[in-house]
């Protein structure tokens, strides 16, 4: 679970992300696949659809058992979807990515979603938290996570703490995992907490909502958690889970590492005002540039190391053709590194205006996601499945 | 949690029992208090009661913090029950006595009882059982439990895998329990699955289910998980839980050791018909006497290591002058063991068509008990309590 590049450390556990990923050593040590051209390629023909830059660009780098989802969905056995969130605070731009990716996918492929928000988890894992934050934050999480619009009648959002049943598709896939292998994986030692044991099958549950291949869309920390299932998943008559693994989201403070609700200098929380959105980004974000605007028209800067850049190229500049020019531009001299923050600022600033005004307007969409909707009264009226009962 | 007496072996955990039981060393060894004649004498002038033959022969003989329930009760305060059952198959008359215990508690104090079926637990723990088999179980035990009379606005009866708002109680309960803790109290290892490290929380939460002291009439062998909620519950902001501890009830091949389900020889079963009752107790039940009628009449017998004798004392001869008198009776040889086992065998017939009549008609009450009833109502209902989301 931890991880030593060979020039830079890093390390990457469901818990911490520290360093320069190295994201082709990642696959390795990991033991995943690279997203591969023939994969995207098969995925727009699927789609016939233009694909959305997570994809074109690769910040889904890596999968397990993607080839098999294509395959089923092709086929007509089809797929589902599951993903989830902690809920320890507000949501930062780094955390919605994965559901916009997400989206996409229950789009094109109309099928269900399953979005766990594992409040329980969270109250446990942090000593200072009473329960009643991890549940306040999960509906303010939730109300962000509804924002980037799902089919309301084929998604389920639930919160561990209130959709209890939960537990009792727990029981059997806790009756299939050992002490020895949770410690493995997790690295559990004395003092863990027995609630923080008992979670891995508690996070497993949604995998076997159905009897198709699940398809999680996540960052590829997450991964720990589904080579548990993957280890089971064929002895209770279900697939092993399918994932494709996102890359983290830089923080303003530089490439390495992730963004952290923890260290507000390094994240725009969805909820920031424009000013602070502006503020915050002329101030820490780091740029490639040089010294002086001067010894940058001369030399040029340098794309690659350069947050305000890498943030355009995830997310906020869909078009490819201005991408490319930028990069250009900014290896020549030909602009500054303000240009590019101001840019960038009123990017972020729209999109966070129009994320404001998808989240006032989505309180009934809420309701139908959690109780009312198609996939969520199935969910609320479920019996515990026949091949889950050994 | 294994305890070896000076002549004689002797073992206690919540799995297992095994060899001559000493009681007043468990006593010392597990740091309960003897109930004794002063707090029998309390709780009669309390209840204003006859009391009952469990109290009156100290078939409970050890509790902790007794004294506080009847002091709680005695200022006001009140207090609740809790007790419980594990299906893993059909219920003998060993399992089925401390519910009477309870049930006297219930009447008498008039108070609140919870019985909590762990289904999940005994699926968990047993390699060959389904989910099917232990919810089954359970419902069948839960027709039992009933028979027995409880107030049904005053009790809830529930199962795990149902009524699993209980993981939500049990969330904060894990975030105050080590895996250290929780080994050593119950000897986990390495193949221990992760549900049943987790599952002392689940036991530990009926517990809380009020801010009153709780009380809990049951076998010795479950005193185990009383102590981890005893080592939590005041910094919880709640009463450490008091219990009061039954006996074993001996097997019919011998007073050492209990009764158990897995050897139906030993046992006799609330659904025996009068024939297999007879049979059973004619053939298997070890008595004191000696090896013909002959020698009986000269010698006597040893009501101490009758098993007959036993059954008579702990349960099914109520006058106590009667009791006596056999014991009596027995040392002088004035009686044999056929005359004994006979009587017995009548007063077990009896007490099991009384018992299947009133289990026949208790279904609407299992409805009230389960779901509909005063109690149960509420508990379907129940948010969260302050003190607990910590």
């Amino acid at each position: 679970m931890v991880h030593f590049g060979g020039e830079e450390e890093f390390k990457v556990t469901p818990w911490e992300v520290e360093g320069v990923v190295d994201y082709d050593r990642l696959i390795l040590e990991f033991g995943t696949k690279p997203l591969t051209e023939d994969l995207i390629e098969k995925t727009r023909e699927l789609t016939k659809s233009y694909l959305p830059i997570f994809l074109r660009r690769k910040f889904f780098f890596s999968h397990r058992d993607y080839d098999l989802v294509l395959k089923d969905y092709e086929e007509g056995r089809g797929f589902f979807l599951y993903t989830g969130r902690g809920p320890s605070g507000p949501m930062h731009i780094g955390h919605i990515i994965p559901f916009y990716m997400t989206a996409w996918f229950q789009e094109k492929f109309d099928v269900n979603l399953y979005i766990q928000v594992t409040d329980d988890e969270k109250f446990i894992i942090h000593p200072e938290f009473e329960f009643e934050d991890t549940k306040r934050w999960a509906l303010q999480n939730i109300f962000d996570i509804a924002a980037v619009g799902f089919n309301p009648d084929k998604t389920f959002i639930f919160q561990n703490s209130e959709y209890t049943k939960i537990y009792e598709i727990a029981i059997p896939i806790s009756k299939k995992i050992t002490f020895s292998t949770a410690r493995a994986v997790f690295g559990f030692n004395e003092s863990s907490k027995i609630g923080i044991i008992f979670y891995p099958a508690i996070q497993a549950a949604p995998t076997f909502f159905e009897r198709r291949r699940c398809l999680i869309p996540a960052a590829i920390d997450q991964d720990p958690y589904w080579r548990i299932q993957r280890d089971i998943a064929e002895s209770l008559g279900y697939f092993k889970t399918a994932a494709i693994h996102g890359k983290f989201f830089p923080p303003l403070t530089g490439i390495s590492g992730k963004m952290s609700a923890s260290m507000p200098e390094t994240a725009v929380y969805l909820t920031d005002d424009p000013e602070t959105v502006r503020s915050k980004i002329w101030k820490y974000a780091l740029t490639g540039g040089q010294a002086t605007a001067q010894e940058q028209r001369i030399k040029g800067g340098n794309p690659e190391v350069c947050v305000v850049f890498k943030w355009l190229e995830i997310f906020f500049e869909p078009d490819d053709q201005k991408l490319r020019r930028r990069y250009e531009d900014c290896r020549s001299g030909a602009i500054l590194c303000g240009e590019c923050k101001d840019y960038l600022i009123s990017k972020v600033q729209a999109f966070l205006r129009e994320h404001s005004e998808r989240r006032k307007a989505v309180e009934p969409i809420v309701e139908k996601m959690k109780y009312t909707g198609k996939l969520a009264r199935e969910m609320w009226d479920l019996h515990i499945p026949e091949a889950l009962r050994k």
